[in-house]
């Protein structure tokens, strides 16, 4: 973050239906591959563009799982390069998947997201992912697997806390009998199982997803989270605006994790003009906009 | 189910460490194949080893999809296989994933497990689930997007009310302010959000997972949820008993799924034998016990 002066997170979301044309020199689509090839081809290239245009205003990309499972067989695999892409430009991978189950279960998917799994037919690789959204639901047992994955990978793991959809006030919001809601409990939560990976930036292994569409939980949220990252999602399309997101940065400029998606992919629809070039436009006025909030500290 | 006289829910849980011995006449596996391809083949073969020992006493499959996602970049094409093979042999398909996401998020992930999507590059098949696991800590317009294509696939949706670990005390059995209790709340949107989509058998098509280890919570959930099928996980291996859930099948036989997982795969290690006789004799076994406390309604 230092280095790049970002905390701007390249939400990568690729519907085949709103794609950017394909780049010039690229390879042309073969119409008689079948509906997954070409999808996947062209969601690939989408992606690299992308990443390319807006990448080096940002210091991470956070690739939607549910857009390339949705691709079919070759979804995987599109995922992988595309995240291959992402560090090759130096930029981190955020798996946003929001799994959660329990022990074998969350094993396995840990085991997928961050460094494969040894098997008698040799390792299978994993995603290589450094940091994993996870749903808390299930409770600690159900977050271990991912933690300890995560840990033995030098990554981390985002809990839900406190989401940027109007339904998070239907369950995350309630109000319990010992005082608090369902989320502060899950904040709680956050520092009591991060409160022994806290590196030297003061920062821990396990932050939070708080979505920035309700700044006003940030501060009761750093309050109960002081070492906490937190993705900050729901900027731009869904309302969130990056000067809203002051607390997140109290404990430093890698407190808050920006994340936006179709604000930066779609940037051309409202400023007009080259995709690529109003993407990078809209990455490079969010980084300067949440750079400001921390960098006069 | 009353043709088959069984609510028993076959597990698919495959670990590429502990699969059954490859099936007689079965293709060797290929030393020179990479580890995804020989590990995906094998599981594949197990896959469909256990489905036809154990699918003729069951009604459903449910593979759980970190599985198939830690074999990497075969994982999907696995799964469908598995799925195909349980569909031929007359068994429904629960696509056990937990999944919950927002708006577009969860239309992608609905459209990967129901029936696929329309893109610019034709139609690309999903999974064809008949039901799948939701999990609602995002509230209801997380819900909305599965429940909106499982309705138009003739599908249905199971959401995560009271799981069968011990991390379930974490955050589902919170007490809140206003009464009850977090999975209580759950339990009431379950009710709320299946009220429209009670068939003619008097099974909505929202249902409940409702973990087996604790049966002293299964006559509130069905006081809270009259019509809701449970998925009862947590039979056998995690310690739940299918004597226990009788208060789940008081709307009639299909108000439960039994779901066994590694009791029924791995029924040889404790019962000595052929893994395929072993586990068609413990699911059997289940089938029967299940069927017992419906079948003098």
């Amino acid at each position: 973050m230092a280095e790049r002066e970002s905390q701007i997170v390249l939400g990568i979301d690729p519907d085949p239906a709103s794609l950017w044309p394909a780049p010039r020199g690229g390879e042309p689509p073969n119409a008689a591959d079948p509906p997954e090839t070409a999808a996947a081809g062209a969601v690939l290239a989408h992606c690299r563009a992308l990443i390319d245009a807006a990448g080096p205003a940002c210091v991470a990309v956070k690739p939607q799982l549910a857009r390339f499972e949705a691709l079919g067989e070759p979804g995987r695999a599109v995922l992988g390069a595309v995240c291959e892409h992402a560090r090759a430009a130096g930029l981190l991978v955020i798996a946003d998947g929001k799994r959660g189950d329990i022990d074998v279960t969350a094993g396995a998917y840990a085991a997928s997201l961050f460094a494969g799994m040894e098997t008698p037919f040799g390792h299978i690789a994993g995603l290589g992912a450094d940091l994993v959204t996870v749903n808390p639901l299930m409770g600690r047992d159900a977050i271990a697997p991912f933690l300890e994955q995560a840990r033995a990978a030098g990554a981390g793991v985002l809990l839900l806390v406190r989401t940027s959809n109007p339904g998070a006030a239907d369950v995350e919001d309630l109000t319990l009998q010992d005082g608090g809601t369902v989320w502060e409990r899950t904040a709680a939560l956050v520092a009591e199982l991060g409160a022994e990976g806290v590196g030297e930036a003061g920062i821990s292994d396990v932050g939070a997803v708080m979505g920035a569409t309700a700044p006003w939980h940030l501060q009761r949220a750093r309050a109960l989270m002081p070492n906490a990252a937190f993705l900050l999602p729901g900027i731009g399309a869904q309302g969130g605006r990056v000067e809203e997101q002051r607390a997140a940065f109290e404990p430093g400029p890698a407190g808050g994790l920006v994340s936006a998606s179709r604000s930066i992919a779609g940037a051309h629809e409202a400023r007009g003009g080259d995709p690529a070039v109003a993407a990078r436009a809209e990455a490079e006025r969010l980084r300067e906009a949440a750079w400001a909030l921390c960098g006069v500290r």
